[in-house]
């Protein structure tokens, strides 16, 4: 796959260059993290297993209209992905409250939302990722105001194509974190990786956590959890 | 003045009932806070202080045209205020990047902000009155998007005409924070106060802080400020 330079390498993935200049080679790890990084361990066969949720996923936006950097997957945890620059905005849409709104805003565990919440933060380690508006964007020069407003436009789409997808295949969609970048002509392309390291899914029947919340609190059986959520999407639709 | 039964007792003021049911007494207090009351003093003479500061400011707004709570200073610590139903948002407005702003988004501290940002936060002691978007404020019913829009508008004014007042008295007015009511009929009223306390101004010359930083900071004369704050109100314009 000619696997070149090592450009960026993140919490949970590491972006190479290709042999074309506007094509990068993305690999999932196995590590993973949360509080910021101030946890950390190691699943063997996680980054194989978000690479695949990860490309389904994209591969299902894409028929849905939504353009995403993904070209193909490579191999077990490689993707081949175009080179975009990323808005340093963490796009979260929240159907049920839990995790960060919850404890922020004295929210009741697992309320469901009266409408789907999108929230920006900073995408900044340094910073833990605070919360934005719209106007701290501007006034940091994240992304403009035509560009914010896309942004959310996109997520709620992608909200309304993954949230019935799940459904029908009782799992709650319950959160999840997207990122975007500026693709040639300034074309905001879906980025990153749809994955159970960036959404929450509670299962429709038990209420069972099937992400990295098993992880964050300690639960046990991360990977179990994955591999339930990718046989999900690859069977039939119940 | 008929001072009736305490209302509520915030860390800077006490509301008492009248002997009118749509009105209220405001005590100002001398009592002096930060950092969501973890740092507490007193400051004998501060309470009067502020409430001559804010008596001077809130008839400058009712000039202009923004209406408040308030009806008269009745003495020297006391006001006579329509009775409101308080919006628990605190709406901030800042010119100058400085304090929360620069820690939670690395903004570099005393930097003038491109255009006047307005901040919301949900006025929360026990949640650390964390930032929200208007999602957040509709999600928790603490206004309807006509309100916040009406908040953010009424901000914008009372920065309108409280900025060139300071500025011609040779005090930059770095930020602000104010709170609204609903009053008769629904009406959002400005209400609470607008004083050293809940401003930041500093002197053009100098660049000296003459507000609650000077407490905050461990920087002592704090009384000093607040009357030199008090006296260029009152002064000619220079």
């Amino acid at each position: 796959m000619n696997k070149g330079e090592l450009l960026y390498e993140g919490k949970a993935k590491r972006l190479y260059t290709s042999d074309k200049k506007e094509e990068l080679i993305a690999e999932f790890k196995d590590d993973l993290t949360a509080f910021n990084a101030q946890k950390k361990s190691q699943e063997v066969g996680k980054g194989g297993l978000n690479c695949l949720i990860s490309t389904h996923l994209f591969g299902l936006l894409e028929k849905a209209g939504i353009k995403t950097h993904l070209i193909e997957k490579i191999d077990e945890t490689h993707q081949r992905v175009k080179r975009v620059e990323i808005i340093p905005i963490e796009v979260i849409v929240r159907n049920i409250a839990t995790g960060s709104l919850s404890r922020r805003l004295g929210i009741q565990d697992g309320l469901v939302l009266p409408f789907t919440l999108v929230e920006f933060c900073y995408k900044s380690d340094e910073l833990d990722d605070p919360i934005i508006c719209d106007q701290h964007g501007l006034i940091m020069k994240l992304a403009t105001q035509n560009e914010m407003d896309t942004l959310k436009a996109l997520a709620r789409e992608i909200n309304e194509v993954l949230r019935p997808f799940f459904a029908q295949r009782r799992l709650n969609l319950v959160d999840f974190k997207v990122e975007f970048g500026r693709g040639e002509n300034g074309e905001i392309l879906l980025a990153d990786e749809i994955s159970p390291d960036s959404c929450r899914f509670w299962d429709m029947d038990s209420g069972e956590k099937l992400d990295k919340d098993r992880f964050r609190q300690d639960l046990g059986g991360v990977k179990v959890a994955y591999e339930e959520v990718l046989k999900r999407i690859e069977g039939a639709i119940l």
